[in-house]
């Protein structure tokens, strides 16, 4: 047995040690052949059937769910049966199968690659993760066809019986469907070769506190069924076949983590406060509307940032007030009287709503967020009066991103106003006192952010896109992500500037980027003053842990000189 | 005869009033047919034969120049002739004739179009400008393979003789070889459909003092022959057919235009000093080495910008370190001990080089500039000892893009210490005081300036990429281009930030980007303390106007307080 290690990308933190149990290709064989005239109404009947069994048994699982399962596997199950719903899928299936006599497994793969392929072309590295969604659920349906078990893990959990050692799931990739199995205890970890840090897979495992590595690769070639494993979830290495010296580290690491963790799980009712006094506020980001509910089991004080992306995408009609209204009133009841800040549409361009492709030649720096919506403003209106009719059953706050211009916080308070003239007419109910502010993520509103300050209600500094910006380094893009630094002086500047302006124009300001959830980086920005963080809820415990030991008046001495003089802050010298 | 009023792209000003000479479309028909095998051999001499000749008929035209023909037009016949004589253009058109029987104008076309393409879609306006120079070096081998007289002004200009007004050129687009026949000062403007800013057309026209208008898209439709026409170069505007009192009113306008005109050329031998004293030193932008003599003659002080792309554009081989010493060499002779600024290769990605398009979801945000140079350290190594053998010729300075770490820094500086090293094994010479500086063109290079001006021996804002990344803009792309704006209270802020600091560490800091040039932005640029500007040499006149008559420290209290609140400075008030 050669002692093999792998490395792939950590994205749930956490030791285990345990035998692999190698899964079968997920990606399944697809026949492609053309079929006779008089098969064409079978096989549309076929294919209209194994949609249908497929969104049933996405529904009973959801509905069959335990109580203590983490809300984000609902949530994607419910996502999955959507996307098998939409007709803007089936139709044109169905249409390939008539048209051109495709057998409905090929109509059906052609159609779901062709959708897959928009999100893989997207900019937000959390929507262009979502083609794998399409990818499952389309793979759920041809299971179907095939009058397979829809389970890939059942041949595992079978296997499983057998062993007394805990067991590490090796797989291509794992549906969010077929992870409902590792809520029975089996299973210490997961491995696959494909993923991100944004896949489901990825915040299913943290949201489960079981270890998990990403993009490994290889590691369906070079694991076999048995080997015995060591995963560390927060390096992404992957040890096959250790040494008992190996073993032993391991032991004691894992030990230490489940210690520490214990110690963590104590703090979720303990305030956020500082070892001088100081009230930091921790909310929650969240995706999908049902996410409300872990928020507020989590601890959250309010919702710092909801994505309403997730209505828009991957079809071909654009979602309806009433529809925005119902998810956005989900929401916002689900944080019962907690503020619920929403950000406005945050898409690309409007190629990437109708199904197409985008073309700008860069289009990070293109007709994004706010300036699409400025320049769309009927599905502008149409969302803010759904925003608005949402504050009729809590706390709402608007949150615009990409603004960079003044001129653009004024057309967006015309369009309020213009909402609210609207549903005052209908006779509709909404908080007249609801909230604007602005996403502070492109450097010019950073660099000269009084009037932003002056002007609007509140500020959220998103760190991706500010340092994506302040850098000119694309983050998805491989040749130069190592340039991407989230502490260079720079940075550190403008994020600190933002905060003071908060202070002297008595705005809030919140960081709601990848930092915020950074524990690591708790230190820094509390050094810098900010009193505001929102983050997944997975990683409040950590945040909460690092506030409570700090000494933020020390922290912002240390932190101040280091920004003065423009150099890189060290860390440890926190 | 209508009155129609056209609006195209004014990039010379002046005006004129003349008739309209409309020529045919530049773009030759060109006939596609397959030849039999045994024609082949004679195609590839047919095809071998024209470039030849067109060849030699574009250096026979540089020859053939006046003495006072502006230098841009002979470069630019050079580097039409250049193209032609690639043999990266000969061989894969031969190769297309041979292996797939296309005729000679096919098999061209489809490399020139192949080519053409990768300038286009590239980062830089002015390097997608060269897709125009392909096109029409291609078209004249078009014509020779054709035996047409390659001067499609010919018949314009027999037409001319029959006029007594002044004659408007009205075309698709104007190759340079055939702006020669403009320098018989028959022809008052043109007017054409295509072009940009950058292209050709324009500088030659700047270089020549007559009114151009690009971009216009149906001058050729709604003008005819004959038609009195207005142009104004300056705002674009083309007036076909015009009222006596429009004609009234742009006489006039022209008359005063020609006496201010007057007036500036009495500044070319006049210092640039304000009014209260502060001397300001005017260097020039140059693309091609002997525009250097130009820049001279037009007063430079120096070479504050010379773009080195042009030597490794749309070839599949890279210029070995002859090639390009003697290219910069040119440069450095031709300005006669004055300080030339050469910056190191500022390219997209080795896609670009390598003859395919680039691949990057966002090329802005990408393996650009420096950070192409440091993860190609052979082609930086090549260049750099290319330049310090070029500073045995003259002062010459090196001058980095795209910087935005510290080790960026660090790391050319150890490229240099190399190519030195290397040159003194060989015994070659080249100043050893030769200095070092930096683009600030990313936002955090800007931010945190401090470093940066401690540790180079001079700085150059590139105005063009700082505002782009600034507000997240991308200039080229016309859904947000109305959002640029080089007077954001952000840009600006840089800009003065970079000054400042460069005061405090005692180095030098230029502006190269198009505000120098701007003479609107001048009183606003002394009024930020800034005491180097780098501009086309045909901008330099109305620039040293501006200077000369204002008063720097007035403007800079009035800059000062319009800074300090993040206001949009008030121009007019200056």
């Amino acid at each position: 047995m050669a002692i093999v290690s792998l490395r792939g990308q950590g994205v749930a933190r956490g030791y285990a040690i345990g035998r692999a149990v190698v899964m079968d290709a997920a990606v399944l064989e697809v026949a492609h052949h053309r079929i006779a005239e008089h098969e064409v109404d079978a096989e549309c009947a076929r294919l209209h059937h194994a949609l249908q069994v497929a969104q049933q048994r996405l529904s009973e699982m959801a509905q069959a769910l335990p109580t203590d399962a983490p809300a984000e596997l609902g949530a994607v199950l419910n996502v999955h049966a959507l996307l098998l719903a939409d007709p803007e899928l089936e139709q044109p299936a169905l249409k390939l199968i008539r048209e051109r006599h495709y057998n409905a497994e090929w109509a059906l793969t052609a159609c779901g690659s062709a959708l897959g392929e928009q999100f893989a072309q997207m900019e937000d590295a959390y929507l262009r993760e979502r083609a794998t969604d399409i990818r499952q659920a389309i793979e759920r349906v041809l299971m179907a066809l095939a009058g397979a078990d829809a389970d890939i893990l059942c041949a595992a959990h079978r296997m499983a019986e057998h062993h007394d050692e805990p067991l590490i799931v090796v797989a291509h990739d794992i549906a969010p469907a077929d992870m409902l199995h590792l809520r029975e205890g089996r299973f210490a970890a997961f491995v696959t070769d494909l993923g991100g840090p944004t896949s489901h897979t990825a915040i299913v495992a943290r949201s489960m506190g079981v270890p998990a590595v990403v993009a490994v690769g290889n590691a369906r070639t070079l694991i076999r069924d048995g080997d015995q494993l060591v995963v560390d979830g927060a390096t992404g290495g992957v040890i096959v076949n250790p040494s008992a010296q190996v073993l032993d580290e391991y032991r004691q690491r894992k030990q230490q983590f489940l210690q520490e963790r214990a110690e963590l799980a104590l703090l979720s009712s303990a305030p956020a406060v500082t070892l001088d006094g100081v009230a930091i506020t921790l909310n929650a980001n969240i995706e999908l509307p049902d996410e409300a509910a872990a928020a507020c089991r989590a601890g959250a004080e309010g919702v710092g940032l909801f994505r309403t992306e997730f209505l828009f995408m991957g079809r071909n009609h654009l979602p309806d007030e009433e529809e925005q209204y119902r998810a956005y009133a989900e929401a916002v009841k689900g944080m019962a009287g907690r503020p619920v800040t929403i950000r406005t549409l945050d898409i690309g361009a409007d190629k990437a709503l109708l199904n197409e492709p985008a073309v700008a030649t860069n289009p990070a720096l293109g007709l994004r967020a706010i300036r699409y919506c400025l320049a769309h403003p009927d599905i502008f209106a149409t969302q803010l009066r759904a925003i608005l009719r949402a504050s009729a059953h809590g706390q709402v706050r608007i949150l615009i991103p990409m603004v960079a211009h003044m001129h653009e916080v004024h057309a967006t308070r015309q369009a309020l106003a213009s909402a609210k003239a609207e549903l005052q007419a209908r006779g509709q109910p909404f908080d007249d006192q609801v909230q604007l502010g602005a996403m502070v993520e492109i450097p010019a509103t950073a660099i000269a952010i009084e009037p932003f300050a002056e002007n609007l209600d509140f500020l959220s500094i998103g760190t991706n896109d500010l340092i994506q910006y302040t850098l000119a380094i694309d983050r998805g893009d491989t040749e130069v992500a190592h340039l991407y630094d989230s502490q260079h002086p720079a940075v550190l500047r403008l994020i600190a500037q933002t905060i003071n302006a908060g202070v002297r124009y008595g705005k809030p300001v919140a960081v709601c980027g990848e930092m915020a959830g950074d524990a690591t980086l708790t230190r820094l920005l509390l050094g810098m003053g900010l009193t505001q963080f929102s983050m997944h809820a997975s990683q409040m415990l950590e945040v909460k842990r690092e506030i409570r030991s700090a000494h933020s008046n020390a922290l912002r001495a240390k932190v101040a000189i280091a920004l003065n003089r423009a150099e890189r802050v060290d860390l440890k010298a926190l």
